[in-house]
């Protein structure tokens, strides 16, 4: 199966460059093969989505990294668009707060873990902290190494009580940010998410892919793997995303809660 | 135009019993006809919250009030499910945990008001705690206008300070609640929204209609009105919400963020 091609699950030969932003490989055919696969995979799990609320045991985190342009926003759009409302949320996680702070790293990121039912999306999260802060150096090393085990430990607590966490890098290439920062500037409706500091990030694009691989090596683990999602194509990306989060429900199999033969004798006056 | 009929601004002359739950003002014809109103109206709401996203600028408060059964989950799900994630959050209220009993009523509900460019949902609200408290007599009558006079001061700060707030009562009758209850007994993929205490609150219907109709007629201005949403169609409730929603925006008119004529200066390398 595919997927498995894509799904990290251990540090151990892992290298992002031998995968390709620009390569397909969900694809059923042309640009409309694959939306109409996206809107077949969007009616199953808006069903299993309603499930597994229905349930209200297990939990659901997917986390979105990627670089800027990369389509965080674009994949909770498409791909999230049609789930009700009541069992989704999602976090963005912005540069941290004084009051953020004063804690350690992971505790804004704590608060906002998904309750029994809901499936919350991370729109970038805890990796910032071993992404943009060793990429700048406001990080060394051995603190790197020790976040990379802080954050197998949070989420080994999470997994173990029952949370499934997806993690998705969307990987494109640096050409592609290009064309779309230069679209973001041309279109007056999109000039709003332009930021000038991603222009500041992009000199650093070398640095971001080891930083990525690092982390990514170093927080793969069969419990908890990482997907690598080739999302040069937004399209596909999307189809890649639904594929991924209609795996983990066929593995989930969310029930409803099993009927109570006693309520059949309640009497409405 | 009949949407002022059904917007309270005042709390003079206002009297619940003459509005019929079964009543379907909005109604194009048949069902199918409604829900091909819905379906259109989707449409433009969502372009409208991309907009409204976009400007992150004001702030939405939809606040969705009702009987147990009336439908505020369904309205969720029905008329919000196809918003963009990034910009809608659904805050339920249940019973007040230990920490917020500690604070004012108020607090728990501060927490959560919408930031910039955000539709918040409240599946239920503060009016419980002029609704359940009253009905039961955990407050007064003096400490029940005190709160009246407390959430109009609330309100008002939050209309001042750019959100707008959209009050819905969805108004179905006793004899359709029965119908839903008893639904939801014999459907064991419905069992689990079942809880015995809808009983027990069924049993002061009288005294819970009386406080819905003091709490509003006492909170509609002309800045924060009320909507009653006959609610005894589920369809026609989806509509007349997404009827609102549509109004609320047409009088807000979202806008891109304007140009940035240095933008088009920038160079991508």
């Amino acid at each position: 199966m595919p997927l498995d091609d894509y799904r990290i699950t251990s540090g151990k030969r892992f290298n992002l460059a031998g995968f390709d932003p620009g390569s397909k490989p969900f694809t059923q055919g042309d640009k409309q093969d694959d939306q109409a696969r996206i809107a077949q995979l969007s009616g199953e799990l808006d069903l299993e989505q309603d499930i597994f609320y229905a349930e209200h045991r297990r939990k659901i985190l997917v986390v979105l990294q990627g670089m800027d342009t990369s389509g965080k926003d674009g994949t909770v759009r498409s791909v999230f668009r049609s789930f009700d409302p009541l069992g989704i949320r999602v976090v963005s996680f912005k540069a941290p707060t004084p009051e953020e702070l004063a804690r350690d790293y992971l505790w804004r990121v704590h608060l906002q873990v998904p309750r029994a039912g809901e499936i919350v999306l991370f729109n970038r999260s805890h990796y910032e902290d071993v992404l943009i802060t060793r990429v700048h150096g406001w990080i060394d090393g051995d603190e790197c190494e020790r976040r990379y085990r802080q954050i197998r430990a949070f989420e080994t607590l999470l997994t173990e009580t029952g949370t499934t966490i997806v993690k998705c890098f969307l990987h494109i290439s640096k050409d592609e940010q290009k064309a779309r920062l230069e679209a973001r500037l041309a279109d007056p409706q999109k000039q709003w998410k332009f930021d000038p500091t991603d222009l500041a990030e992009r000199k650093h694009w070398k640095a971001y892919m080891d930083a990525y691989e690092s982390a990514i090596a170093a927080t793969s683990t069969p419990e908890c793997p990482w997907y690598i999602v080739p999302a040069d194509s937004k399209t596909h990306r999307n189809l890649m995303v639904a594929e991924i989060l209609s795996a983990v429900f066929r593995q989930l199999k969310p029930a409803y809660p099993p009927p109570q033969p006693d309520l059949a004798k309640v009497k409405i006056e």
